[in-house]
């Protein structure tokens, strides 16, 4: 089968000091991405406050796009009309899609899951709309996805074993479903391992995923996931929680696959999840937290309104080499805020997006020369955590 | 004595078909300007929406900050840190400074006028403050602007003859005592001709300020007013009136003199003011109308949130060579803002802001070549105007 789509595996887990960590290659049809990964979160066809020659210039390798809201709108026909969303955004890059199904149970209205989807209003208008995993994956080959991620349910924690169980067949059933509705050889699948903390459901699912494959008519062949994610952590549960089960479930992926832990998180929880072995990852943490001011340095996060900033008329972090700290001192970020000026969220969100992808790509450096974990302690000790 | 501002006349009224419209060369410390110019309005710092580097790219020429609003927020002692707002927001061009005195009246709360200038509450925090001519030059000195302005009063149309011929003879004794107090030679200062619409009470309020010379310590000698500007209009009053008052009273202005057009306006208000005469304009027109989805076209103006854009996958204005024009079609413009992303927004702005720079750049042309009412009447027949 012609597929575009790989995984390669560039050193392996347990390599000098590196602990779980892994550095890896995606191999897509839109262009390769370099293992570990942060995506910036581009919801509706905009990375909130950005524009796309600013997000490559940053070094942005892969965005995000949200399946649930672009089929809200523009919608499916206007995604076709255009050729898909890369085109009409004109971003050069990967795009992944998220199913929609979190964004399901967490924004619309009236909600009811049945065996072949889920029935809700829409958040925008009341609209009633049917999301089902083959229209799930219409939307996402019209939206012109590079990664694909297949509708899964996904309970709030905390949450009883039964309800998890539930959501976890439902999850497969779906999996299977839109397995078998793919028409576009470009694309990838992604899989979804849902199970709360429940480690042994988490284990259970993330087995039967692995063993999954289905026939497809358009391919005129049985296939399988090309890559694997975890989701339905960061939904309630404590940090602690989070981790501990993430490194009971992390080493039973399979080393073939990319591993992506959705929704995740702050730059200390990057580090802890690329030490777990994961390796992509997405949050609107850094463009949500720059437009309230809050913006991730060197030295640990900070809050721009502070009066701290007022008169400090020197580069907020003078390691950053991002555009915002390279042309404008603080007390004019500190300015734009009190002010509430777009142009401060427009720099503090450039801000925030370069120091995560700059931390991915530090991540990476260190794994290739196999002293991550002491990276690791370093980002602690300097951002002034435990 | 060695003065850095200069008005150059480079083609007088009255040339082939151009009416009374001029075209000149404003020389500042901090570059040449070329007349007919129009000005972007950056209120607190930023010109909203946009970038300073794009600024540059789409040919701004000088932008304005607010006298009001930068005293309130970062206030004098930051500005005078930074060595002026120019410099903190990396804006290489020179800067015109409004005095604040429109920004009291319509902002503060309880206003209260004095021989000696005026007492009020700041609109952010309740504060008490007062405004002086002194306190008005001290402040755009700070700023570190190019062109000051005079603090001045700007009585609200329709109102009577008295109270506006009262508003006249304050800002009259005020204009004195801002020329006394200037420090700075790199700077320029404006007088402000206020009268509403009673035109033999601006003709006279003009003819005096044209007399007016003050003995200044720093200078050392006699100075004048370096540019005239005509304030109090578009407060209330009908376009038409406006116009007539201007076409009275625009040809009295000097000659030798920048003749400044205060907060005006539409693109067809450029149009018709530069044809009476006028050389500099500002307005928050184009970035206001710009977040709030109206775009200007070479077609006319245009509300973006319309559903006639929704499935238009050209750009916006084929005429337009704009970076947002260039860049994305307006079906993406379209949902940007139905959206509401702040993209939208930005790209907007920077389309509206490009239409205002264009249309001058195509005056100046114009009137170089002595077309410039042909100009305008094909401007009027593009827009669909009467």
């Amino acid at each position: 089968m012609d597929m575009k789509f790989n995984f390669k595996e560039k050193i392996a887990p347990g390599y000098k000091n590196n602990g779980e960590a892994r550095l890896g290659e995606l191999q897509t049809a839109h262009g390769d991405i370099q293992t570990p990964v942060f995506m910036p979160v581009g919801t509706t066809g905009s990375v909130k406050g950005v524009d796309q020659p600013a997000l490559v210039e940053m070094g942005a390798q892969i965005i995000l796009g949200n399946t649930y809201h672009l089929w809200l709108r523009p919608g499916v026909e206007i995604l076709k009309q255009v050729g898909g969303l890369r085109k009409w955004m004109k971003w050069p890059g990967p795009m992944l899609t998220d199913s929609g199904g979190f964004q399901v149970f967490s924004l619309a209205h009236n909600c009811k899951i049945t065996e072949e989807g889920v029935i809700f209003k829409s958040h925008i208008d009341g609209q009633k709309m049917y999301l089902t995993p083959e229209k799930c994956i219409e939307i996402q080959e019209a939206i012109g996805s590079t990664i694909m991620m297949v509708l899964d349910v996904c309970p709030p924690l905390p949450n009883t074993r039964k309800k998890i169980q539930e959501a976890i067949d439902k999850s497969i059933n779906w999996s299977r479903s839109c397995l078998r509705a793919r028409t576009n050889k470009e694309a990838a699948l992604f899989a979804i391992v849902q199970g709360g903390c429940e480690n042994d459901l988490r284990k259970n699912h993330l087995e039967e995923i692995c063993q999954i494959e289905e026939k497809n008519s358009t391919f005129g062949e049985k296939i399988t996931f090309d890559g694997i994610a975890l989701g339905g952590y960061s939904v309630g549960e404590l940090r602690e929680e989070m981790f501990a089960s993430l490194s009971e479930v992390a080493p039973h992926m399979p080393n073939s696959k990319a591993r992506y832990l959705m929704g995740v998180g702050k730059p200390r929880d990057l580090l802890d999840a690329v030490a777990a072995g994961l390796d992509m990852f997405d949050c609107v943490m850094p463009t949500r937290n720059a437009r309230n001011g809050t913006l991730f340095t060197s030295f640990g996060h900070i809050q721009i309104k502070n009066a701290r900033w007022r008169d400090h008329h020197k580069s907020l972090d003078p390691k950053c080499p991002c555009y915002s700290c390279q042309n404008y001192p603080a007390s004019y970020l500190h300015h734009l805020h009190k002010a509430h000026e777009i142009l401060g969220m427009t720099l503090a969100s450039i801000h925030n997006l370069h120091f995560y992808l700059n931390l991915m790509s530090q991540m990476r450096e260190q794994i290739a020369k196999g002293s991550f974990l002491d990276f690791r302690k370093q980002c602690y000790s300097d951002w002034g955590l435990d």
